[in-house]
């Protein structure tokens, strides 16, 4: 069975009690069980955890790791960005979820800036698979539609991906290369980073995301609408992904 | 100098009152004009001519072919297809145009159906660089905006392109790979099919259309608006084009 | 269970006795055996049944082909190529083998001449694996060698593939992109034309092939050494390289 | 007129008798003459100067950066790496010359350790061009012979190049892609380590090189052979290869 571990900040969702109340238990939480609903092998880390969870012994028991990160992307110290990047190198799977776009180790791997055009704006998305041969678009026909997320656009700042399996369309006008995926060493990355459902900004609080492609469509409060349509749609898909992430299975 | 090539039907100038008011001398002179502008070697040749006025000879002399065609692909002769395929390969560019993605020429190449999902629609288009190092993208900056366009969107059934530059949003929520580059044999091909100012529907004559990729933003009458806002741009834009498409010339 | 159609021309085997000693009931069967063996529901199409034994309803049930062909390629009827690229297109997998390189349904794929330089020399074959993170290197560490090649060298005209898994290395001084992975439409190709065990000419008879990659290693007899050495590494690949191809299995 | 900086260790020329009898003036000064010739602007820099050589301003009225290491990566400061890195994104061409490829800055760039295989032998090394479209492949023709090289083979860690020209064949078993393009940022990079003339260890000093890539193929003493019979060609690929990583060139 592929051993995945969901890596998450786990911040916001202790200091924040309007993002609490939509994450009682963290992000992390809520990813890991969709995973494991989808039959995965399942173990979480978190920052503030030693060694941010990530030992060399967790390190080479999983197979993909996921990685969502916001605010504290510079408190992650550089001997586990190294130590992953290393086991990444050798084989271990990374799906970089939303705001990782900008984590040390997702800039590390990439070797860019990684930069690209924000607005949180509640823009409709809408994703066109543009690799239908690819094994993470087997289930999503031309694509989907996201209400209300936050705009990541281009020019995002990244390698050509060896493959572009999504690009993002915006109400506002923008587009996104929204599904890429990458090789380095014997380790293969996606990154969806905007392919997230995301809870839009309640006062001045800020956002944070949570991710359908892993999730189960969470229910959510206080105003924010959960992406419940496209829940059973982005579990197969989440397998796909994290399938395709994972040394060992062709 | 470069020598240029520019091949379309010919056709619907002659015959639909509505373009030939647009386009008295027919498309093809209008393009020529631009590409002489921008320091071209330029003839032209159309599809009534004999050989569709593409012998041996003339393809021998040219270093870049521009490819338009709309109503008649079918009527191309595969003995030309042919002919024009064996020089792509030998190291002839060929820029395909608008519509042209449906040529026999541009399918023999990709050996794909190049189908793709259109609408005749006036929406606006912005077209957005996402590949910021290519010569193409010189001059775009971070992109420019095309009103009242026809829609051409994904899934666009072609291989991948060896260098995705340009993506393109529409107002009506779809997105288009519309900048794309290929290598095929020592022969290099720019498709920038729908990266074109298109002409509105008049009654029911249908769509024909104008580069301005390779235009100088001709005026137009009867109520179609030529984009000469983005006009010097484009010249310059489109002298990157050509010049990428040559051969021997780096 | 994935289902393999195996398509070979199936003449030398039956014309010449040099080859039939080799493979009496045809390289077809022997190919289907290695997969059988590996786990696929494999059925057996050949050159000189109706259609090719490739009707619609065949290639319907048939999740990837293999294409074996080195005499006939000009007897395959353009009906049949037109309906077997529709499929690939559509989603079935395509394995072209050996010098499939120059079957008409390869070169309607590519787009391009697909030549290459040839040498019947029996040269030793290195072959590296520079794509480590594809699982069709999965079990083959930094390579392996081949005894007594058939030398298929550069430039090979075929457009850049989509993932390079292997280059071959030849002692007579040349190389080879002998592992090419191509995306068309929803179908995925996968052209390992030069990884095979190839038997000697003997005499003025010419040279046929058998395929290591999908074969037990099948002892041959008269002179010619099989690559039994490699047999279990191949059938591992051999699975690797099929499920790769096959749509709906991540 | 382009504006190249070469960039160079000059240790073993000053430390050590065999090389300095080679390379009097230095690895760069006989780059930098190449260069010239070729019609570039040049200057030079080297590791021992303050900054060593590569302060914001001379980086600012850069277009190319060669870059060319062997013994020293690791006195190269974090500082100056950060900065060429930050100048390669916003859009200088940067060629990594020979053992170049383990320095800082294309690690940096490449996001994977950029180790290969290697050793010193004096292979015969046959470079094939795969990507005859390309210009850098403009003068080559099918490839090119070097005599008595260091060996450096695959598998080399580096991501799947967004364009891939040469592939090299060593005579003792080994292949290597030896020209590889890359694009970062609005940056372009050719990665051209092993396509040098090299020189054979001597006693136990260890080996430098000179690239004949971007030489004239200048004499050298004591026993070794310079390249001269592909010096022409090589002075017109080196302008081919500086001119494709120019920004503002097409």
């Amino acid at each position: 069975m592929t051993r995945v571990t969901v890596w998450t900040e786990y911040r916001q969702e202790r200091n924040d009690p309007a993002v609490a109340a939509v994450y009682p238990d963290g992000i992390h939480t809520m990813i890991a069980e969709g995973l494991r609903d989808a039959g995965f092998d399942v173990r979480t880390a978190t920052l503030d955890e030693p060694d941010h969870g990530l030992t060399d012994d967790v390190l080479a028991e999983t197979d993909v790791l996921t990685w969502w990160g916001h605010v504290a992307h510079g408190e992650v110290d550089d001997v586990v960005v190294e130590r992953v990047h290393s086991r990444v190198l050798d084989g271990m799977g990374l799906i970089v979820l939303h705001s990782g776009h900008h984590s040390k180790i997702f800039k590390r791997l990439m070797g860019t800036t990684c930069d690209l055009n924000w607005r949180e704006s509640g823009d409709r998305e809408r994703l066109w698979v543009v690799d239908p041969a690819h094994p993470i678009a087997e289930s999503l026909g031309e694509g989907f539609t996201l209400d209300a997320e936050e705009m990541y656009g281009e020019h995002f700042d990244v390698p050509a991906p060896d493959r572009l399996v999504l690009i993002s369309w915006f109400s506002g006008g923008e587009v996104f290369r929204s599904g890429c995926c990458y090789e380095r060493g014997r380790g293969r990355i996606f990154s969806s980073a905007p392919v997230t459902r995301r809870i839009r900004r309640i006062g001045t609080q800020g956002s944070v995301g949570s991710s359908p492609m892993l999730s189960r469509g969470q229910p959510v409060r206080k105003g924010m609408r959960p992406n419940v349509a496209i829940a059973p749609r982005h579990r197969r898909w989440s397998r796909a992904a994290t399938d395709v992430a994972a040394p060992g299975v062709v």
